[in-house]
């Protein structure tokens, strides 16, 4: 079952073309995620000892500030010390923009280490 | 009678303290003035012709990632071109920081101009 | 003797209007603040333990993505526990806002404390 | 020959853990982007209806508030409509982050058109 949240856009996120900047969907993905760790996972994401390690956004139409943003992630690759998180990020209800970004466990050091068993359990919980 | 939104903080907002930065609470009580705009005057912040002259905002406490945060808003002063709105930013109820900001009214020349009669007509229903 | 530094702007500093969003201000104005402590009081300002009391902005013109934007801080009063710090935003030379901020100096459990000697020091070599 | 731009990096950029967040990132090549665009090709990115059709970003290590950031960037892929760059984010001379976009020319209708014969050039003269 994937996980889905609402996003409030914000005048604040709008670039001189009216539509919402691209660095804003980073924005808009990671509150998707910490919204993810907090309600699925049970985990603040920032007190999570996570990395992001890759991020890959495909814009497909653009935002302007009208409208319901969702996001939609789903867990599509989960490996030992890292997982691969999709989204999919819609204005109402159309997809503006794809995504994938891959998330690292670090250990105290900053070295990559098995994935908690809870989070673990969580990601297994959220297929695509 | 006071107008009132609700504002969704983001993890992007905090600061190296864990803490919304400063600037942040600007964007939010511009996001409840675009509220106010579009709410209660029915017309969009962007295309008002509307300038920010001044703001001045008291910070009475911290806001962290977790709590509800609203905007609650009211025309203090309505003058012939300009008018003064003032603002109790709350994270879950309790006030967190108190604002004040002028607005004027430009014609397309950029000078100062009277508020419109639908306007003005709408800040005279939120007197605080 | 005034202190002066230079913010780069950027494309993403712009709204809908094209030009540099209120928040943003707010934004330059830190960036001011944490040069000043770093080059003349010799401390981050993140680990000062200093809070920001207010904060006003006077907006004097719009600032557009052109231009070389600098910022002059002085310390305007000195109290025991607390600083009004000035700054005048230039655009290119020419005063594109005015502002005012109060800075708390907090003890490690969060209540005001004298301003520490060094701090003070930096800032008596600041006046207007 | 490759494209080389400097970002200054604010104090609001930094998130909890005390790093340049995520999508500051995509802001710094947007930065770097839109320096290309205007010193390279002699254009305003926002004028040159161009679209962003893809970012992708792999984080090779964090970025604190201390020291110089750098983007280095090269036209990697040059089509009919779209081109791809390639970014080399570095602080300090060491890499932080690489990335690549891929932009598409828009004409009036906002469909797909050829790149621009003076971009093109610029672009002809930026390869990796």
């Amino acid at each position: 079952m994937t996980f889905e949240t609402t996003v409030q856009p914000r005048y604040r996120d709008l670039d001189p073309m009216g539509h919402v900047n691209n660095a804003v969907y980073a924005t808009y993905l990671e509150h998707a995620r910490t919204a993810f760790f907090r309600e699925a996972v049970g985990r603040d994401l920032a007190d999570a000892n996570v990395a992001l390690a890759s991020l890959s956004i495909e814009f497909r139409r653009s935002i302007d500030r009208l409208g319901e943003v969702t996001v939609e992630l789903a867990v599509v690759d989960l490996g030992t010390t890292s997982a691969t998180l999709s989204y999919d990020l819609r204005l109402d209800g159309e997809t503006a923009a794809t995504a994938e970004s891959v998330q690292v466990a670090l250990d105290d050091e900053g070295a990559p280490t098995p994935i908690p068993a809870d989070v673990r359990e969580a990601f297994e919980r959220h297929p695509e």
